[in-house]
């Protein structure tokens, strides 16, 4: 199972009911956040999941409205004693920006890692395997694909067609090998074929790339900005390198996602729910998101 | 006139209906902030005063609950279209933590320029004429004093005695000096005592000093901290270098204020509403403060 839940929905500027970009997962009871901007700290209480279990905080790129609220975020995660490691990815940058903001936040009482991605890259955190993927903005920015794998079907079967006694079964079921009498049994021995898990992507501040329907492909669900509605804007979309509801729509469709929920709108764009019909003719399953909108993810389609 | 607002009253952590430290107060149009805590400037968008004629912000310390929202105001301000200058004040170090902090903002559309303060400096920005007072709280910390000064009466009778014609007296009204047949005409021949003016203070984190009830001195307004409201916090106070509901109260009737409000509450603190009575059998005219609550003071008392 896979949580997510949009913490703020704004892009840009924050309006009094859509504070700026966010978005939390949570997978057993740990958490992540892609992007952080101000005032995330104060929607993650309104929330109520909690601070101490945020272990990975991904950053899209470093314009202030996905994340400025990383100091505040920082120091509520150290109130509430965490003292594992976490780990902030982002942009090459990722360092330098970090201690800029923490020059009013040197202490914390966890250790803070920070690792600084080209694009391309898979990486691990809270039980998540994540990806990424350089996209098109003003500044470097990247786009992140969220995955929970699905554990093999175990084959009792199978298992006793070996003669594995029963007490060994956990161990292969958890995909580690295990010696009986002399003999080496793998898990492939006794797990039947691997099951689709749960893809999440996110996608912010970009135009449209060749690469991005390939990466999103099959998403669950794909959180996208549509920072403009109206097609009147796409020449503003051009111009400061966003998307329209339309191009998002797009994205979803040629990456055949499950999903599209539309974040990251304009502070001109009052409502967005005027525009949805522009996405959902090209991609039918589209919801505008708002802000603390939430929805569980499961294995069991 | 001079209108005041308190834009956030959590201290150290938000709730969410109560976010961090921050006030404004508006002086013929124009504006400043005292403090920056994260989320000021939705709550500031709430408010509805706009932003183009913030023309200073005070900070009182470099702790991320005072200070973590200033980026996303500068560029709140730059979207309002300001060009004119901004000046922050606050404690030495002032300029290394905004420049670490625009790391996320390096452009504006405007020039910023930070004052630090040692304490005991008089400044003027917005009409108003501000000054500081270093406070006792583990790191530098000023209480801020905010003074509108009210004009001083014309004398029409004693401008006809001097035969002084009408159309001299707006520039007289003006407190500039006028020449007449050869003559030079003072303000003060035509103008009659000075009046008081109108007094904000606002102090947060420290313990009480010697100096603050001078400081205050005759305040119309005092907004003061009051971390903690229950009398047995009162060594976490000191252990905290922070003020309980009765130490505020005990500022403001030794400094004859004429009102307190109570700001900057403990997380801990769910109903400072239940302590209001500790505070006001010290000081009658005390105010426990929330979110956007507001004022006008005025001349006319």
């Amino acid at each position: 199972m896979l949580d997510v839940c949009l913490v703020g929905t704004g892009g840009m500027m924050p309006l009094p009911d859509r504070w700026l970009s966010s978005a939390v997962v949570r997978v057993s009871g740990q958490m992540a956040l892609l992007d952080c901007g101000e005032g995330t700290q104060i929607s993650l209480k309104m929330l109520g999941w909690g601070f101490k279990d945020i272990s990975a905080v991904l950053i899209s790129h470093f314009h202030a409205d996905h994340v400025a609220g990383l100091v505040g975020l920082l120091l509520m995660i150290g109130n509430s004693y965490r003292e594992e490691e976490l780990t902030i990815y982002g942009p090459l940058g990722l360092q330098r920006v970090v201690d800029g903001l923490r020059t009013i936040a040197p202490e914390l009482p966890f250790p803070v890692r920070c690792q600084e991605l080209k694009g391309g890259e898979t990486f691990h955190f809270a039980g998540i395997e994540g990806s990424c993927l350089m996209v098109d903005h003003a500044v470097s920015c990247l786009a992140y694909s969220v995955y929970v794998r699905r554990g093999r079907r175990f084959s009792a079967e199978k298992a006793r067609a070996l003669n594995i006694p029963v007490e060994l079964w956990k161990t292969l079921q958890q995909e580690q090998p295990v010696e009986w009498q002399g003999r080496w049994y793998q898990p492939s021995d006794v797990l039947l074929e691997p099951r689709r898990g749960l893809k999440l992507c996110y996608i912010t501040d970009t135009r449209p790339t060749s690469a991005l329907p390939t990466f999103v492909r099959d998403s669950d669900l794909l959180v996208c900005e549509g920072m403009y509605g109206d097609p009147a804007d796409h020449e503003k979309a051009v111009e400061n390198k966003h998307l329209t509801f339309a191009e998002a729509a797009q994205i979803a469709r040629r990456g055949k996602a499950r999903e599209l929920w539309l974040t990251h709108f304009s502070p001109s764009l009052m409502e967005p729910e005027n525009y949805l019909e522009v996405a959902r003719s090209i991609f039918q399953n589209t919801v505008v998101g708002r802000d603390r909108m939430c929805k569980t993810l499961s294995f069991g389609r």
